[in-house]
């Protein structure tokens, strides 16, 4: 059963969190003296009205519902985005509400894609409030939300599960909310020591914060047009670190910390794959590069490793336009948007942690057709996987695939050719950024049609929630008694 | 444990079988009064006496060991294509080992890519050999085998496994020489009915026994350079239905005949699935194609419905080049590169039947989030689906994903672009025929590298054989004691 007043109360403690984090943007406008002040006040304003009115008039229950928490998660990110598109709409920077909207959803779900065509024409204030979603919805809304709101009794652990992308979901404390608040935590520690980093290699402050953002969030947002490759080599290599860290599980970061050992890092079958996987992906296009009569040294090096940390992470940054690039390199991209990061980190996609379990399972069926009657179980760190999460990363891989086919179909239908639907698909659904061909690290989707618009923006959403909190909410069944 | 003199006794047979077909594309040049009569006596000669040394060296052993059975399907596939490449390469129309090779498992396979830029200038009788390939390895070598020489014992029912595509593998009779012997009976009487009737609507006779074989096999390889755009638009519906009943399970057709019931058909979920599939494929593509300006009318109704049911069932014949349609048009046949006809049809690809257990899955996936203490087993036509099959089948979508994506790959570091690449691996795994861009219907895939040849017979192979018999030979564990 699914109470729309208990729904509607969490909403509305979501949206004041989302009203609190737009205070920043008003600050922002305050200390660079903009105009955009009173619009960013009034946003968020009708935001922590809303949210507080919402809290006052709903909030009566304490406990909740199975069936409420998926409700809460997916509206609740829905209603964020709704909020979301206010300081966007308001201060004139954006002119539709479908652009406003796909800009918004790509922030929360650190996509990246952008409709603006030239960032470097916008106030700081409002790409604060840009980079800032990136930040919010990288650890996540709903962490957060339980972090700071433990009263959701036994159903925090399942909005915290749905929530928190991968198929494995370790736990770094009995209790979800101090779970939630360990990896918070973490979270801004690291974004602190990149935004201190940064500084110190000479990047101005706004730009290290608002990189920070679309950094540890693995969002990918810029304030330049050029992206990353505005900056020094040495920014370039800090953020393509801080990339690779941010698409790691937080919950090893914090237990390596805890435990002070690095080897607990290497322990991980997930992250020596992910580490290998970025490996040989560098090592393709660089010999793809040098191939086409690139010289080899620091600079191409530093060019493959960015791109590929970025687009594997689903970052999104970029330093050079890789779709001018020879075929194989170009496929190398290609191939990583179907990679992602690791499971507990801030990056989207697949997931490393759901192809190993696969690539696994695959050497399992091999040998059960050896030995018909021996029993293979399948394990990932010295621990048994149970069949049904099996079955479910499977079915997640079927499910992933049909969405990029039916959605490319879709884009088709609205003028796009077949590589740039199927990247603009690939590229949302995973979270990423830059799509190849028409929606090339160079150019943005503002010229799509609204109703692509609003396609892709479910695509974003479908990718961060890992799609079945979604569809769970379209099952007539779910809303019945 | 494998014993080579048993793996080779029973390959000896196989090649014996391959030797006594080489006999008709005889016969065919001396209808023909043709001058590659000699060469091909001589592959004739060189396949019936290689095959029958090799039977009488080695074929002492009767009963065969469980891993002998796998080497034998998979190995006995390459013999039959190394010895299968001899007319090619003897009657000279074919000049390097790679095009030959190539040629041939594209026969075998059903694949129907051609390495010929001109078949209207090859002789009637090697045209034969070629159309024959795809109708011997259509129902399958294998199967033949077992129904000939049903001396296997408990080893047919996995080698017919092993070869007879799909997941779901239905026994019309309890024992697997007699199912094999029906299923090939059953082949033979639908291909006669479709010869008859593509005679007695105006094709030449040789045509008509080239085009039955590449129909009821799903192959694709014609004798005219325009494919079926060569006849009349009667025979191109013919072709059409008849593509459609080979993409279905031949156990149904045979048990619709022998139970006189029509209705067997609209009770198999795949079967209602697969007709859904062509239909909504259809319709978009009408619908792209009127968008673009063409005129609604029955030619324009046919070039739909021909291309879709020729790429969905695998057989690749063309009426037109979809490589010129608007995109919407373009990914539809994109798409249904990735479906596939019926399980127990002759069709390659993923299959609609693994594609329904994985739909029917995702709802029970959905529905055990709602209600997570129940047990909801998947059933496919009242049957429960075994919890094995079902992670195989969902398996075979990572794997054969997988093997896209890195082919793709190797196929762009030799020079090829994303969409070239991405699909010439597309219609090979999937045994389809013709591919996109580079590769398009009215291109060919002889100017690629020979390396590239090697690869892309290799995944007709994988796609023929659905990939787990080929990869369980590249385990070292396979050939230990």
């Amino acid at each position: 059963m699914v109470r729309l007043p208990v729904v509607l109360g969490n909403l509305g403690k979501i949206i004041l969190i989302i009203g609190i984090a737009m205070l920043a943007p008003v600050v922002c406008a305050i200390v660079y003296g903009e105009s955009e002040l009173v619009p960013l006040a009034i946003s968020a304003g009708i935001t922590l009205i809303s949210g507080g009115l919402l809290v006052y008039f709903f909030d009566t229950e304490k406990e909740m519902f199975y069936r409420e928490g998926f409700a809460i998660v997916t509206l609740g990110w829905v209603a964020a985005s709704l909020v979301g598109t206010l300081p966007f709409i308001l201060t004139g920077t954006v002119h539709s509400f479908a652009d406003a909207l796909f800009e918004t959803v790509s922030g929360f779900t650190t996509t990246g894609a952008t409709i603006l065509s030239d960032v470097e024409a916008v106030s700081y204030a409002v790409l604060f409030w840009r980079s800032l979603t990136h930040w919010l919805g990288g650890m996540g809304i709903m962490v957060l939300f339980i972090a700071i709101i433990a009263t959701l009794g036994n159903r925090a652990n399942q909005i915290f599960r749905a929530e928190l992308p991968g198929p494995a979901k370790e736990k770094v404390s009995p209790r979800v909310s101090s779970t939630a608040k360990i990896l918070w935590v973490t979270y801004v520690v690291m974004s602190v020591i990149l935004a201190v980093i940064l500084i110190l290699q000479g990047m101005p402050v706004f730009d290290s914060l608002c990189h920070t953002f679309g950094t540890m969030a693995t969002g990918g947002f810029s304030t330049k047009n050029a992206s990353i490759g505005y900056y020094s080599p040495a920014i370039q290599w800090t953020i393509t670190i801080f990339m690779a860290l941010a698409g790691t599980s937080f919950a090893l970061h914090f237990l390596a910390f805890k435990r002070r050992s690095l080897k607990l890092y290497w322990r991980d079958s997930e992250f020596k794959l992910y580490i290998g996987i970025l490996g040989a992906a560098s090592l393709l296009i660089v010999v793809s590069l040098c191939g086409a009569g690139v010289k080899l040294g620091e600079e191409t090096i530093r060019t493959a490793v960015f791109q590929v940390v970025s687009i594997c992470t689903t970052t999104g940054y970029g330093t050079v336009d890789f779709d001018q690039w020879p075929a194989l390199a170009r496929q190398v991209i290609f191939a990583l948007m179907l990679v992602g990061g690791c499971a507990g980190s801030t990056a989207g996609g697949i997931k490393v942690g759901r192809h190993l379990i696969m690539a696994r399972q695959t050497g399992i069926e091999l040998k059960r057709m050896l030995h018909p009657r021996a029993v293979l179980p399948l394990k990932i760190n010295q621990k048994v996987v149970a069949p049904e999460l099996l079955v479910n990363v499977l079915q997640f891989l079927f499910l992933y695939i049909g969405i990029i086919i039916i959605g490319s179909l879709v884009m088709c239908a609205m003028g796009l050719d077949l590589v740039s639907s199927l990247t603009s698909v690939m590229t949302c659904l995973g979270n990423i950024g830059p799509g190849m061909n028409l929606l090339g690290p160079t150019s943005n989707f503002g010229f799509l049609p609204a109703a692509s618009k609003y396609l892709l923006s479910f695509m974003m959403l479908l990718g961060r929630l890992e799609i079945f909190p979604v569809l769970i909410l379209m099952l007539p069944e779910f809303w019945r008694r």
